[in-house]
């Protein structure tokens, strides 16, 4: 397997709290999260918070997907982090989709060993891409 | 519970393996990491592959730490991302220091809702710390 990666930071607001405080729901979505990013499951832990909010992660062979929502401020922070070629962005997709995300923005980051990444350079900014909407990625300088 | 955290990206090169290739001893350390952050830990999840690796997480009412170690490579990948106002760098010091990194580098994103980071401003790069060794930060532009 190679080290390098990428992980998606996803922020998505004015999301459904009938879904988002679910916790089976943000059980079967980050499952199907891992499933679309032909991700390979090894593990996973969920708990659901009083009064309201689901934190869930899985572990994947290629790294993990984690979500953490709170129902009632319409916020879920999302990350899904990937190595061994597998793209992240499918999963998060799904997720905002299936969260009823009115908005969102994610960033990625390159992960890895400094040779696999360019040649022991800073990862920022030049590795990183901010997305201000689905489909539309501007690079950073 | 205030929806801003911190995110906190690290990667660990020149790691001892028989360290990070040890399921025990990274589950001791990653929960002695949310320790250190003051962090209350509400579940985990841990696997380790064949033939070596080591991919663990500690789910924390405060979101979570997660690590993903390559032995062979000398190489582990650690996140902690801490709402509430807790500071996840300590436990990535502690954790860099347990898994006996040679070097590393991390970075701070800012997460949450618009309004408690700035304004709906980019995450970035404002709000990036690009750290080259432990305790010094530089502040990107």
């Amino acid at each position: 397997m190679k080290t390098i990666g990428r992980h998606l930071i996803a922020e998505f607001y004015g999301c459904d709290a009938a879904i988002t405080g679910d916790i089976e729901a943000i059980r079967q979505h980050l499952n199907a999260a891992a499933e679309i990013v032909e991700a390979t499951v090894v593990g996973e832990a969920y708990h659901r918070f009083e009064p309201d909010g689901v934190t869930g992660v899985v572990l994947i062979a290629e790294s993990h997907l984690s979500i953490h929502t709170w129902p009632s401020r319409g916020y879920v922070a999302v990350d899904i982090f990937t190595c061994g070629g597998l793209d992240p962005r499918p999963g998060c997709e799904l997720l905002a989709a299936a969260m009823g995300a009115e908005r969102l923005r994610y960033q990625e980051i390159v992960r890895g060993l400094p040779d696999e990444i360019s040649g022991d350079t800073t990862l920022l900014p030049d590795d990183v891409l901010v997305m201000t909407e689905l489909g539309q990625a501007r690079k950073l300088r």
